[in-house]
């Protein structure tokens, strides 16, 4: 599958190729996954994603390992996928625990529960809520 | 707005009073939020939502504040305005800070983003990925 | 609020006009709601949705009230307040008791926290479940 | 594909084990199927959706049939596959005809088109139609 | 995978047939695709989903081929990897250039993060936005 | 509403007021709307996504009009009333004509109901959709 070939250092543009040495540098392995190698068609998309990203995730007032939690919480609710495996691995190598990862799964469940009935009774926002 | 009309100590049956009652003794304030207050139509609902809810959201592998970004984080991606309102409340309450607030922001607009770029390019997940 | 002007007899369209007109005697009421008064810059698009739905909730193999919960319940899951209020309303005029409309929310909060688990572990198919 | 490896009865603790086995009591089949196999990494998750799942589904003032085709509607709306496919094989287990799939479907398609044009046209909730 | 099994013109009832005709007619080509094949169980949704689609994607104030980009622009945020697939190879066959795919990619991940950061900030509309 | 308090000149940090100055000049007006001076509590964010937001929707292989067009999709599928009325403006602003909208609309929900449509049955896609 994918809506375009996925590009390696022969066929990609040589801006998206520097991209790709970036992430190896970066990330210290080899291996540039399926996600850019797609984003390489567009070298600037893929620069600019790329640099956000580290940007983003990078160590600040939270943890990087909760920042990895946080994206895979949006990626479930946004069914993606392959957002959802790639992260999940990302975050098992910034060492989420399986206990880590069972309580991450029942926060996502019950805040995805809870966001059905909220919508579904359409609740007016209490005044001391807004800020 | 509303698709149930808010009930309230004289309005709720009485098994939704009692809940009404464990949410002030657990929270340790007076103030029930409009959630619980439309739940109580359905005793049986609101019993299960609010003791599952505790469970939950209860300190164990991850800090309570951490669920509480992750709960902000599903409820973003669903688009449940009350949800984002009353859990963006509750981190604060639980002591999330402006710098934290802020990269929250910024990790879910980039988990976002990537999750359509992923999406709108099908993606094939690595195999390095899959568990 | 609204993307366009809400529409009524004065300044609605002729085209327009008639579709309100047959609004009003299938639903034997004077109301016209907003969602065809703002849909009626458009008459082409009015009377295609207005003769679709009439036709998609006919009585059939379903019953009119199982298909307006299914429309609260596809309505909810997509986020959509108006929807969510107008077809409850609408399901409650076919007779939806409060029970029903209960377990109804039951079912969608039941539905949107395992549809969020399956979607986080990235569970397989069970070939069983295959046509 | 999974972000857990599924776990079996040999691999599955004992808290998890008995849970399959109460799904293959309840279900009168020796088959469980991979939903509860990923899930069983965190036996106190397994066992209370499981649960809950049984409460909720459970004959009420809706028949169970019925409950199946709202499953399936929040399923799809939520876009998870797998959830798709199994309520979907749950629902003709429970005796869903052709024809009632077939207008689950069309109401299913026909909430999509109007959620979203509610939306691009951010229509005003009909007072009438607030609780 | 599917919930149905795909029909072909053997299977297929008569009404159907007639639809894939039409299918080739206008399309100029043999391929029906698996879209109208797995619809084709229910041969009026099957007639009503392509008489409409043909009605909607039909030159007019909007060009064909931004017609395509806005249907890949939707099925990517609604999550439908079906639909992105077939779509973007419509959208080629139409004459999408690389650097017109590549900016839509950009346009959607510009769009999906700013839609995350004003619902996580849960802002109000500015008075002049509204009609 | 809103999670933070909208800032303006007197209460933004300098860094978010140069970047408020800037969406002035660059507009060519004093109104800077709602979704900046929300962001502006964290100035690196509102410079980034102002930033990026204008590399993005700068005219190139495709017209500013229907970068437009593509974010009010994305939007509404998206379920972002604040992003569906401000781009809305900001199509109009950019000449979209009555008639661009109204067909805009048509294609959103066409896509919207085929999205769904090809989710519940589960389509596989066909070899020759694939890069």
């Amino acid at each position: 599958m994918a809506t375009l070939p996925l590009m390696d250092d022969r066929t990609a543009p040589s801006d998206s190729r520097a991209v790709f040495d970036d992430i190896r540098t970066r990330r210290q392995t080899d291996y540039v996954n399926n996600f850019w190698r797609a984003l390489a068609h567009d070298p600037a998309l893929l620069r600019a994603t790329w640099e956000r990203l580290n940007a983003v995730m990078a160590p600040g007032a939270l943890d990087p390992l909760v920042k990895e939690l946080i994206y895979i919480a949006v990626s479930t609710a946004n069914g993606c996928g392959y957002c959802v495996h790639s992260h999940t691995a990302a975050a098992r190598a910034k060492g989420m625990t399986p206990d880590q990862h069972a309580e991450l799964l029942a926060v996502i469940g019950m805040a995805s529960q809870t966001n059905a009935l909220a919508t579904a009774l359409q609740v007016s926002v209490d005044d001391q809520f807004k800020a």
